[in-house]
C-alpha cells in the first residue's frame, strides 16, 4: 500500500535531519512491506523567501492530498525582524494546526537510558530516567480565543486576549489523555489554574466528568505553578500530564529540557481522523545549520510516531525506536548528547547507523 | 519611632514561623533603635472559621491602620472542599493585593551558599549558586481582567477569562524591574509570549520604551516556554526576570524550587507608597504544622524585606540576612534543608540561634 506524505523540511537544520529521516523510513518500508510517496513543499522562512508567505496555498494543497505531514523546523535570524504575526513559526504552525483541526498534541518527554547523565537534574532525582507524556490541547485556549485586540492611547491604551474553552473541546482532549494513560501507567494529572481562572474551573469540572468514562485511570489535578515545581522536584510522579494550549506549551518545554535530550524528542499533532503533523520538539537551530552536526533522532522518532498514529504501522515504528536505542547503547552520538570520552559523529553517520540497525 | 505592623499569621505553620519572626524583629529593634507595634488579625482558613470569610472587614481595618502587613500562610485540607473562589489562599490574597494596589511583587530566588547541595540541579549547572529576582506584576493580567464568565449548555457550554494590560500598568512594573536591576547585575529579561498573544506584543513594546529611561541596564526578551527551559539549563544567565501576573507566578515558583530552599525564600508585594505585604514563598505546609519543625527563615527574611522596603531600615534588614547566613554556615538547619550528617533543629532553636547572632 502506498501513502502520500507531505514533507515540509523548513529552515535551519530541518532539511539535514529530514534527509536522514527519509532514509530511515525507506529502510522500514522495505522491511515491513508498505510504501511512502513523499512530496516536498516549502514552509516557514524559505516559503517567505520563495512565495512571500510562511504557509503558501500550494503547500497547504500538498498537505491536503497527504495522509500526514512530516514537519522539519522553521525560523531563523533572517526573519527575526518581521512583525510577530508574520514570524515563520507562528505563521506556519498556527494556521496548519487550525486548518487541519490538530487539537491533540502528544509530547513525550522521556529520558533515554544511554543519556541519563545528560539530564540537568541531580542524579539521585533522575535515577534511571523518567517518562512523561504531555497531552496538550492545540487548537483553542488563549492562542485562538476571541476577542483579541488593542485600543486607546496614552496611559489607558490596552491590549487583550481571551482564554476560552468549550465543553466539547475539553472533553475530546481529555479523552485522548485518558486513553493514552490506559496504555501507560494509568495516571492522568490535569494541569490548570482553577484557583483563579473561571475557564480553568470549568476545565477541571469537565475533566472530572470525563474521568468517569475511564474508571481504571487515576486522576489528579495540579496548579500550573506547582506543576513547574513538581517537575523539577520529582518528575517520576507524573505519567500523563493533560494541559490546555498555553500551559501545555510551558510544561512540555520544561519537561523536554529536564530530559537533557532536546535533540531526541518527537511530537505528534493529531486530529480526529488520524491525520497528523509530526515534528521534533527542538527548533531550527540556525547556529549549527549546514554543518552536518545536528542530531536527526528527534526528526526520525517523529517519523516513527507518524507510522504509528497516522498510518497504523506499529511494528515499523517500534523497529525505528529500537534501532535508535541500540545505536545509543553503542555510543553513536552527535555532539549535543555526547558523553565524556566519546567522539561525536555527524548527522549522516548517525543516520547510516540507524538504517543499518533496522 | 514606632511603626504599626499588621500581623496575619494565618494557617498551618504560619503562627509557628511568625512567632520566631517577631522575636527576630524585636532583637533588631533594640539594636537599631526603632519600635514596631504589632496587631494580630485572622486571615485565611482560621478567619473563615472565626468570622465566616477569609478576609474579614476587621482584618482589612487592621491592615489599613498599619505601615505594612506581615503575612504568614493560609489554607489546608480543612478548607479544601470550598468552591474555588472561597478557597483561603485566593479569597485572602487576591483581594488584599487589589485593595492595596500591591502591583509589584518581588520574589528573589537565591541559593544560599551553605545549601548549594540541596539544589535539584546537577552540581556543574548550579556551581556556587545563582541569584535571580523575579519582578511580577500582581494586580492585573488574566487574574483580574474583565470579562470573565461562563454560559451556554451542552457541548457549546463555554467559560472564559481575559488577559489585559494597559500601558500604565506595564510601565510601572517595568520601571520597578529596571530600578531593581540597577542595584544588581544590570540585566532585565522580560518574559512574554509575543509570538502569539496580542497583549504580550503590547507588553514587549512598552517594556522596550521604558528601557530607554535606563540606558545602563541591558534588556532581553524571552518567550515563557523558553524561559522555563533556560531556567533549568542555566539559571546563571538571568538577573532580573520581569513578568506579568500569571507568567510571574509560574516562573517564580519554578525558580524557587530550583534553589532547593523553598523554606528560605521571602517575597514582597508593594504599592507605590511603600506600603507592602510580606510573605514567605512556601505554603502553609499543613503536613508538618504544629510539630515545631517548620523552617522559619522564609518568614524571617520576609520580615527583613519589610524593614527594607516599607520602613527604610536597610541596616537592620542586612543584619537579619547576615545572621541567617551565619547560622547556616554553622550548620544550624531545620529538617527541610539539613545536609547529610547534620542533626536538624526545631523551629524555635533556629529562631534562638538567629536572635543570638544579631
Ligand atoms: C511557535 C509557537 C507558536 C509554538 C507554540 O507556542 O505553540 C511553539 O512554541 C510550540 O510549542 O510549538
Ligand atoms: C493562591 C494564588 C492565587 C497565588 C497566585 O497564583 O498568585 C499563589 O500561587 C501565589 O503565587 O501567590
Amino acid at each position: 500500500m502506498t501513502h502520500n506524505i507531505a514533507v515540509l523540511d523548513g529552515d535551519g537544520i530541518g532539511p539535514e535531519v529530514m534527509a536522514e529521516t527519509i532514509r530511515v523510513l525507506d529502510a522500514v518500508q522495505q522491511k515491513f512491506g508498505f510504501s511512502l510517496h513523499y512530496t516536498h513543499a516549502d514552509v516557514g522562512g524559505i516559503a517567505i523567501d520563495n512565495h512571500g508567505e510562511a504557509l503558501p496555498a500550494s503547500t497547504l494543497q500538498v498537505c491536503e492530498t497527504s495522509e500526514a505531514i512530516l514537519f522539519g523546523s522553521v525560523g531563523g535570524p533572517k526573519w527575526e525582524d518581521l512583525p510577530p504575526e508574520q514570524q515563520p513559526e507562528r505563521a506556519a504552525l498556527l494556521p496548519l494546526r487550525k486548518h487541519f483541526d490538530l487539537f491533540c498534541n502528544l509530547r513525550p518527554a522521556k529520558v533515554f537510558k544511554a543519556l541519563v547523565g545528560a539530564c540537568p537534574l541531580r542524579p539521585d532525582i533522575v535515577g534511571n530516567g523518567f517518562d512523561v507524556l504531555v497531552v496538550r490541547e492545540l487548537t483553542s485556549g488563549i492562542y485562538f480565543g476571541q476577542p483579541k485586540g488593542r485600543e486607546g492611547s496614552g496611559p489607558d491604551e490596552r491590549a487583550w486576549d481571551t482564554k476560552v474553552y468549550t465543553r466539547a473541546e475539553i472533553e475530546r482532549i481529555a479523552r485522548m489523555a485518558f486513553a493514552a494513560a490506559q496504555l501507560r501507567r494509568k495516571k492522568v494529572t490535569s494541569v490548570d489554574k482553577a484557583n483563579v481562572l473561571t475557564c480553568m474551573v470549568f476545565w477541571r469540572e469537565v475533566v472530572k466528568e470525563v474521568a468517569g468514562e475511564f474508571p481504571d485511570v487515576e486522576l489528579n489535578h495540579i496548579y500550573i505553578d506547582n506543576a513547574t515545581m513538581q517537575l523539577v522536584k520529582d518528575p517520576h510522579q507524573f505519567d500523563v500530564m493533560l494541559c490546555g494550549n498555553m500551559f501545555g506549551d510551558i510544561i512540555s518545554d520544561e519537561a523536554a529540557m529536564l530530559t537533557g535530550s532536546m535533540g531526541m524528542l518527537a511530537s505528534a499533532s493529531l486530529n480526529s481522523s488520524r491525520f497528523g503533523l509530526y515534528e521534533p520538539a527542538g527548533g531550527s537551530a540556525p547556529d549549527i545549520a549546514g554543518q552536518g552536526v545536528a542530531n536527526p533522532i528527534a526528526q526520525i522518532l517523529s517519523g516513527a510516531m507518524m507510522l504509528k498514529y497516522s498510518l497504523g504501522y506499529e511494528q515499523a515504528a517500534t523497529a525505528i525506536e529500537e534501532a535508535v536505542a541500540a545505536i545509543l547503547a553503542k555510543e553513536i552520538m552527535t555532539q549535543d548528547i555526547v558523553t565524556p570520552g566519546v567522539t561525536p559523529v555527524s548527522t549522516s553517520v548517525m543516520g547510516d547507523a540507524i538504517v543499518r540497525e533496522i
